[in-house]
């Protein structure tokens, strides 16, 4: 790698790292150290966890004589590496009012003074860009939790607070659902190029897909309104057992962030507040259970990872704005940038995956169980962060991401 | 369907329906009230919901003037068909001590004695033949059932009481592990023969399979003691990550029914009560968890469930004792008859997958989520019930079962 | 003491003892084993324990050469006593389906044998006598909680079965409810005369009581219904914090064992099985909450203990006979024999208790914190276990138990 | 009233408000913002709540056309008044991020600023006056739970972060502990001056107390070590039952915000951060369950409520600085200004007791069910706040409070 090369990792650096505070301006600090579940983080908690990410696993590694920024740290924002030593209780979080966003920003800016240092001093060391690029990969992935985490919080709290105001959408109605045919065949499925993909997506194998048909677009809300109106979350024939038990336990009767009013109308909670239901965009927000239960209803299916890779060869990867909006066309679309899809596939290691030596290879590989994956990308994932290999994974009844439901059959 | 058929249908049931019975004889009735744990249920409670099974899926369809021996059986022996109504809470199967046994020996027998008549009125239904088979099947799986929950009722009582005396088993070290090369290639995997088999073998399907490697036996005690004595339990990197939560928050250090005595030695609890831990038998009642992590350990991986089944081909369906064997030979053994072998596929509807309509719909397809798929049988298993297509599933944490481990790379 | 006076204790220990096998009688094996919840204990094991208590307290103590009936009834029948040791956990006592009931039997009928021999060969001993009366009266509460534990247990099962057939009771309105007057003064509580009592009665002290009024009866099923129908489940004005936290996380809306029928009508459960509510009997199965929230409506409080036991001082010990019955004249009356009446008072040593030292010292006092104490006695009590400074205690929140409301103003 | 003394109530008004507002200096928004457990609340709820008491209860009450500050207010920060309204559940105040610590000032000003005009519009009203002195009576409370939650919050952060640094503290043992002598008799219990007293101090009655000797002083950390040392956490003997089972599940081995270093040393977190445990100050933050065994260890008791008013009667109310110190000298002290004392008293209504009308009746009586009394007062309780009828309660298990022993005999 070229010296002009180091020089562009150092710039992407600069405007990934710049892009997480961006995220954190809408809100106070008040705002950044609150948890609302075990399962989401504080804003706060991002912006020094992703730097620990880079001060353990770049600086600690290359820098002569590295001292850690504060001791206390290696502890406290370390996430789930058991290599790297204990940590601090994740359902804890929101409780560490120290060190305070200040402190935590003067983190921020001398690690990444140090990873610039770095760079400019080990010009052609492939294994620190490699590291640097994971670090930026990661970055990317909690910039997309900073937005999901904070709706979260915000729709806890009874004024309903907006994280920014809204942009005007395009109105009118989304176009009507067509199902195109895919041919399968054997394929060969997992990354195949040369740019960066995560260890899970490895190694590209070939599998044997039967001919499958795909929507072309996300089922709109407009659609899970007539699921609902059918009685489909009073209907245990149309849930897996699980699922029903969740419907049960939970009280489940429509997505998470969508409320009726007192006049019986949809609203959906959203980064830009309480808004009255768009029948047009696609339904967000369910879980596994609930994409099964409405394809089960409709007659159709979830694709599978493999069917849904292939059937993305293709598509044009777009990146969105907080919201998803409505289908713009015809033709397959909504591949991405508008919500992840859940593919009935169990998250398990392609044939001969391996994972990385080291408290790295914790990354991906130990998740592996009880999770399903997902494929697209949001309207909360960063530019450039999408591909058709890439492989997103959430527990079935997981409702707080921003998740959708594309039909197969 | 001749009538000689009908004729070997109505032995074929009175022989089955008298086993379930003589495998509750070693018990007393106090023995066949009780249930340990939501997931186990009482001896008396398996014995009225397989009739039951049989009096709402064959009697209530095929009889005129069909009316029930009690109606409240109708809720309190219902498992979990929500088609066919509401039922008694799980795990509350304990407390129903009336109907009483003799009660429920009645239920058998009055069920029994309609269920031969119709037979007989109807020799060349084959509707009602498939329906009675299917609940053939059903009473062999629960009778698997009765001595899995029994050993796990009994392993609760500090008395160790032991269900039934042991026999001498063979002496000898286990034959060493073997590695059996297979090809791979594109296999048909799924039930494709004339006999009976539960709508979760089919569709028979293709699948491309890469080639392969599987032990030529199962994992013995003995190979586990190793895993322990190395510090197994206490290295989270070995473990998926669920499966290292399990092991922190239950204190996990052993399989489940092993425990050591004030000298260190290691026993366990079987259906022939407490013994040494027969180093060359194979360890049993672990969790995919720890199947997994040893796998880790060992420089292995678990199969997919399409190896395991392309390896099955040819080998012998043997059936076992109550008690894990140590391998008589070398070359592929124990595929059958002793533990029930985890593999790394989780349970999900083969392509084509359709559920049958109605009630019996819920028999499998519903529980297609977060569990895991096991193949074998295990020296549990009633005779004649096992075969290579065969799709047994549990929950990855899952202990009280008789599971095993048998390696692949 | 006299030859005589051992003699009549022998007596005594004979037929106390052999009316809780007679409470057994109408059980099977099966209902005898099973614990309905953690509160609750198997009637087997009612019937162990209460033997293990003579075999551990009076046995080990003065038996030469003392060994016991089976090494791990000592740990399998320990209830609370951490002075004797290490104890099965008291939530598991439903799966101890061995030792079975004919071994328990067996059990009971060895250790009386060697009683019965230790109270002829010492017949003048004084400790002796006094520690198996103290057994005999533990054996009284325990026959008591046989016929408590039971109710609760049959009313889990949906067939809603019967201890025993019931007795016709009296018919007709009960008298009305009058108030009567008690001066108050400086009184002597806690037990004063030469009969047996437990510690928690002692020492006799005296206490500034204000004059007092205390209605002639219970609260009756009618004038709860009352209450009900005005809304009292619904009015938080009317309850103690913690009482409200219980209706509302239990959804309380009426007295435990009562149930609505299709057509809105009350009943019963008993033990005499499900019964239309007869509004002329006091009101049975109410928590601390309830009785303090019905007071409250009313316009009335409970009593203290201090201010019962003064009125307690003239009333006549009469005993019930399996449900509450309606009260028989005007005037004061059913101070005993039909329900525990909850007192505002709670469970705190007398001014100078000192505890027995030893085991024996578990028996009351290491109760007094959070608990409130019942006075009277109620319709399953033993016949000649009642007295006006008996001190029965339980938590706020018990319904279980056969309890009932005094008012006083 | 005269006018004089309005004006006299404004000033107070005035100096207790802003004193709230100081105890908050020394803390970020972030501190403020944060709930460390359901029992404690955060420090901006505080800063909310006790505005929120006087625009309900004083502002609706008596102001022409009131309109309240913010219509969500009146839900957010109610904290138990079911007779206002609902409210926001109690475990979810760390939630509320919004509004902001801003906004929560402008709101007290605002009705700081209201409160001082309604005094100056009405200076007899004797009703006003009333309210307002109830008001900051609640806001006293209040100042002591925010140190007292604050404490709880810091003490979750494994930085350790101090509250304030610390004053030098007297140096040298404590005095010998002394019992002194009292005769008892028939007292009047509860407050009978012409100053403020809460409803549960009233009303004024006469009790029988029997003679008893109190301790001259609170119990030191030197004291409790040796109940430790001796093995007193490991037992039973020495605990209530309800104790017992609250060391064995939280597996206490000492008190709260004690910990050991490395090298066996104990040290405490106070609101001075992490200090060496100084053996001549008071045991604080311990449980009643600690404070009772204590007491059984050391052959005394706790002493009654009745029983510390009679002692308390002469004893100088002082008041102490965010620590508890060392007994200045011998004879009665360390009644006030150190550590609430714990007394056997259950929480009970004095005889007579009425609640007020309205949901200010909510403030006191629905608590008196399941917590035992504390008397005197802590290094936390506000100057002017302590006096010797005062009635401090909490539940048997609670230790975040500042809390110690004194012994009776």
């Amino acid at each position: 790698m070229g010296r002009s090369e180091a020089v562009s990792l150092g710039d992407t650096f600069d405007r990934v790292r710049r892009r997480t505070l961006m995220l954190a301006e809408p809100l106070s600090d008040e705002d950044c150290g609150a948890q609302s579940m075990a399962d989401a983080s504080p804003v706060k908690w991002h912006l020094a966890h992703t730097t620990w990410f880079f001060e353990t696993f770049v600086l600690e590694r290359f820098e002569d004589n590295f001292a850690p920024f504060h001791e206390a740290f290696r502890f406290l924002f370390n996430s789930y590496y058991n290599g790297v030593g204990a940590r601090h209780p994740r359902a804890q979080r929101g409780l560490l009012t120290r060190p305070p966003m200040p402190q935590v920003r003067a983190y921020r800016s001398a690690v990444d003074a140090r990873i610039i240092a770095l760079l400019a001093a080990r010009p052609g060391d492939a294994e620190l860009a490699c590291l640097v690029n994971l670090g930026l990969q990661h970055e990317q992935q909690h910039q997309e939790l900073i937005l999901t985490d904070v709706l979260h919080l915000l729709a806890q709290n009874p004024m309903r607070p907006a994280y920014t105001e809204a942009a005007p959408g395009a109105a009118g109605p989304a176009p009507a659902l067509d199902w195109l045919e895919f041919d399968g065949g054997v394929a060969d499925i997992g990354h195949g190029g040369a740019g960066f993909c995560f260890d899970n997506e490895l190694p590209r194998h070939r599998q044997l897909v039967a001919p499958f048909a795909l929507a072309s677009r996300l089922v709109t809300n407009g659609e899970f309104c007539a699921f609902i109106d059918a009685g489909g979350y009073a209907n245990p024939s149309l849930w897996l057992a699980e699922g029903w038990d969740a419907v049960c336990e939970r009280d489940l009767a429509h997505p998470f962030y969508w409320q009726c009013d007192g006049a019986g109308r949809w609203h959906e909670f959203t980064l830009h507040g309480l808004q009255p239901l768009d029948l047009a965009r696609p339904v967000s927000h369910v879980s596994l259970y609930e994409a099964d239960a409405y394809a089960h209803w409709a007659g159709a299916r979830l694709p599978t990872e493999a069917e849904w890779e292939l059937a993305a060869a293709g598509a044009a990867v777009e990146h969105g704005r907080l919201q998803p909006e409505r289908a713009a066309h015809g033709g397959l679309s909504q591949m991405f940038g508008q919500l992840w899809q859940w593919t009935s596939s169990s998250y398990s290691p392609y044939p001969g995956y391996a994972c990385a030596p080291g408290a790295l290879g914790e990354y991906n590989g130990k998740f592996m169980l009880n999770q399903y994956v997902l494929r697209g990308s949001s309207c909360v994932t960063p530019a450039g962060h999408a591909r058709a290999s890439y492989r997103n994974f959430f527990p079935a009844g997981a409702q707080w991401q921003f998740t959708g439901i594309r039909l197969a059959r």
